[in-house]
C-alpha cells in the first residue's frame, strides 16, 4: 500500500477501498503518512466526495485509532447531544443538567471555540474555579454522582481525528461533509454513549449554510450512529439568527442560568426542551417530563452540583467585561434580520473567541442583543451592546456588524423561522 | 493575506488574484506557508484548474523567486529543448551537439529520472568520468567552447519550483497541467534562452495520455514562452511506443552515439532531425543543414568535445549490466503494440530508475527491444533483452511486461503512428 496511490484513487474520483482507508488512517496517526500527503487527500475528498460505505469505514478506522470508553457500569441510560456549532449556542449548559434531572446519564465531552463559533468549555471556564480537564475516573465520578458531566475529551479518544482536525483547520479542508460527519461521529461512538441527538445548525452562522447541506450531513451522521448501535436522531435547527440574546462566554452562562431558573429567551427554552425530549426518548425514558424538571428547579439543582463537582462556585459572580459600547437602532420599525455570522464575528473580534488554538479568550467579551427579528425597534434605542476588555477592538467589531441587520417599516408583516426546522431519524 | 483564504478561493472554483499568487509563492518559498497548506492548494488547482492569466502570474512568481541567467554575452543565438519525458527518450544526447554543430549555443539544464521515465543526467553519468554538476562559470565555459552543455540546473533557478516539484511528487499532484506548464516554463525562462522547442510526449509512456491533454499543455507552454519573449514552438510526439530500441542509461548512450555516427534507429534519427530543424529555425539559423552535420560527423565532434569538457571519456567502454534475460516471441506474426509505459516500468524495476530522489541508479540496467511495432517476429526468437546487476529483479520486471505487447497474425496490415503528430506555435 502506498499513499500516492490512495491519493490518486480519490483525486481521480474513485472509491477508496476498506484496506486503503484502514491503512491511510493508521499510517497518518503513526506518522508514516505526512501532513502534506493527508492534506492533499483531504482536499480530494472535499472536492470529489466519499460514498456512505467509504464514510463508514473512515469513521470506523478513526475509532480504531484510539481507546473506547465504557459507560456500561452506570445504572442510568446514557444520552448525549452534539451541536455542529453556532452563534450564541449555549444549549448544552441548561440541557445537560435538565436531561440528567429527568433520569439519564449525560456525558458531554465538549470542545473549545475556533473561528466565529463559541465553545462550551470556554463558556464554562468563565465560572470561577471550574475545571474542564478531568481524568477518566473523575469524569465517571462526576457523571455517577450528579448525572451529568461537561468536560474536555481525553487524548486517547480517536487520536486520528484529533490530528486530522487540526490539519484540516489550517489547510482549508474543514467544510467537507464526509470529514465533518466522520470527525463528529468517531468521537461520539468511541465515547460509548447509548443514544445521541445531533443538533445540526443551518444558516449564516453555521458551517452548513443551506438546508440541503445540513440534511446531507445529518443523514450521514444518523446512518453512521445507527450502524454502530447508537440510537441517533438529528434536528436541523435555525442558525440564521443567534440563539438567545447573548454571544460570548460569561454572557451565555448568565443566560443559561436564567433558563435553568425558569426564565430566559423563548428560543433557547424551546430548543433546550426539544433536544431534551429527543434525548430522553432515545434513552428510553419516555415518561420523563423535562418541562416540569425545568420549572420545578430540579435541573438547576443538577447544574449547581455539576459545577461544584468540577471545582466551580455556582454562586460566584460571573466576570464582566471592562468596557461596553452600545449600538442604537438607526430607524424605527420591525427588525427583519439579525445575522448570526456577523454577530459571531463581532463577538470573536471583541475577544470572546480565538484565532489560533493557543490563544486565550476573554470571559466577559461578547455581544448582547436587545432585540430579535420580529420585534419592534425605535430610533436611538439600544439594539446591541458590545462587551470587551480591549476597547481598541470596538471599531473592528463594529465593522463586522455594518450589514448585520435590516429594519423594515413599522407594521411590516414578519414570518418567523421555526427554531427546529426538520427532524431526521 | 492569509493562506486559508487563498486555498478556499481555488477550492471554491474561484480565480486566484495576482496578489494572492505572488503572496503564496513567496510565502511558500520562505516557509511562511507550510507544505500541508501548499499541497492542499496544489490538489485544488489540479481538480479545479487555473486560467491562462493565473498560470502566467504563477509562472512569473516562480521565476521571481530566484535568479535569472544571462546568455547575452554569447556570440551565438541560444536554442533550448525540453521534453516532458518518456521511455527511451535519449534525444537530448544527439540533439544538443547536432544543433551546436549547426551554429547555435545549446544550454541544456536537465533533470534526473523519477518513476518510469529516465533522466538525461542519469544517462550521461554512465559515461566514465562525466560530471553533471557545474558552477555557472563552468557551464558558460563549456557552452562557449563547445557550443553545447548538458548539466544539472543550479539551486538558484526558480527555487519555488524546486520546492513545489518535490512536494507534488509525494502528494499525488504531479498531473496538473497548470502546474506542469508553470514548472517547466519558469525554469526555462529563468535560464534565459532566446528560443525553446518543446517536445510534448503523448501516449501510455508519457504524463499526457491523450492528444487533447498534450495539446492543452503544449499551447499553455507556448503561450507562456511567447509572453516572456522566448520564441517557443511545441511538437506533440508519440510516446505509445518507446523511442528507439533501448530504455536504460548506458544502453541509451550507446544508441545515441550510433545516431551521432550516422546510424541508429529511424525514429530516433527522425525526431532528432525534426527537433533540430525547429530549434535552428527558432534561433534564426534557417540556413543550417542538420542532416549534413549529422552525416558528416560535425555533431559527433561536438559530442566528443562536450563530454570531455565535463570530465568524461568519450572513448571509454560504457558499463554493461552483470546479467541478461531474453524474452522470446510467443508467436509468429506482426508486432502490433509494444507499450511504452510497461517497458518504462520494467526498465525502472531492473534498476535503471529510482523510487526516491536519493536512490542510486544502475548504469547498465534496462530493456533492449529487438522488434518495434510493424515488424515481423517469430516464435522463440528474441523480442526483448532485460539487463540488470540485480537478477532477483527479473521476475518483478517480467510482471510489468505481461501485457506489454500484442502479436497479430502474419500479414496483418499495420498503420504506423507518425513520430511527430502535431506542431503548435
Amino acid at each position: 500500500m502506498d499513499v500516492i496511490s490512495v491519493i490518486r484513487t480519490k483525486r481521480d474520483k474513485g472509491r477508496l477501498s476498506p484496506e486503503q482507508i484502514d491503512w491511510v488512517i493508521d499510517a497518518y496517526t503513526h506518522g508514516a503518512v505526512a501532513d502534506e500527503q493527508m492534506s492533499a487527500l483531504a482536499m480530494a475528498i472535499l472536492l470529489n466526495g466519499m460514498d456512505r460505505a467509504e464514510i463508514a469505514r473512515w469513521t470506523a478506522a478513526m475509532i480504531a485509532s484510539g481507546e473506547r470508553m465504557d459507560f456500561s457500569g452506570l445504572t442510568r441510560p446514557t444520552a448525549d447531544k452534539h451541536s455542529t456549532g453556532g452563534v450564541g449556542d449555549k444549549i448544552t449548559l441548561p440541557l445537560a443538567p435538565l436531561v440528567a434531572a429527568c433520569g439519564a446519564a449525560v456525558p458531554q465531552l465538549s470542545g473549545r471555540g475556533l473561528g466565529h463559533t463559541g465553545g462550551t468549555l470556554d463558556k464554562l471556564e468563565s465560572v470561577p474555579g471550574w475545571r474542564a480537564s478531568l481524568t477518566n475516573e473523575e469524569m465517571l465520578h462526576v457523571l455517577g454522582t450528579t448525572g451529568a458531566v461537561i468536560c474536555a475529551a481525553g487524548d486517547g479518544l480517536a487520536p486520528a481525528d484529533k490530528k486530522l482536525y487540526a490539519l484540516r483547520d489550517v489547510t482549508g479542508t474543514v467544510e467537507a461533509i464526509p470529514l465533518i460527519a466522520s470527525s463528529i461521529m468517531s468521537k461520539k461512538i468511541a465515547e460509548g454513549t447509548g443514544s445521541l441527538v445531533l443538533d445540526v445548525k443551518v444558516g449564516s452562522g453555521a458551517f452548513m449554510k443551506t438546508i440541503e447541506d445540513a440534511r446531507e450531513l445529518a443523514s450521514t451522521m444518523v446512518g453512521l450512529g445507527t450502524d454502530h448501535g447508537v440510537r441517533t436522531v438529528a434536528l436541523l435547527t435555525d442558525m440564521a439568527t443567534p440563539l438567545g440574546r447573548t454571544a460570548g462566554n460569561a454572557l451565555e452562562v448568565r443566560e443559561s442560568v436564567e433558563v435553568l431558573a425558569g426564565g430566559g429567551p423563548a428560543d433557547v427554552v424551546e430548543l433546550t426542551l426539544s433536544l431534551a425530549r429527543e434525548m430522553l426518548d432515545a434513552a428510553g425514558l419516555t415518561d420523563a417530563d423535562p418541562e416540569k424538571a425545568l420549572a420545578g428547579g430540579a435541573a438547576m439543582d443538577v447544574w449547581r452540583r455539576m459545577i461544584a463537582a468540577q471545582g466551580g462556585d455556582p454562586d460566584a459572580p460571573l466576570p464582566v467585561a471592562r468596557e461596553q459600547h452600545v449600538v442604537t437602532a438607526p430607524a424605527t420599525g420591525v427588525l427583519g434580520r439579525l445575522d448570526a455570522y456577523d454577530v459571531g464575528v463581532a463577538a470573536w473580534r471583541l475577544g470572546a473567541g480565538r484565532a489560533r488554538k493557543e490563544d486565550p479568550v476573554q470571559a466577559g467579551a461578547g455581544v448582547e442583543l436587545h432585540a430579535k427579528p420580529g420585534e419592534t425597534v425605535r430610533t436611538g434605542e439600544p439594539l446591541l451592546t458590545l462587551h470587551t476588555d480591549t476597547p481598541e477592538k470596538f471599531a473592528y467589531a463594529l465593522e463586522a456588524l455594518e450589514n448585520a441587520y435590516d429594519i423594515a417599516a413599522p407594521g411590516t408583516p414578519f414570518t418567523p423561522t421555526p427554531v427546529v426546522r426538520e427532524r431526521i431519524a
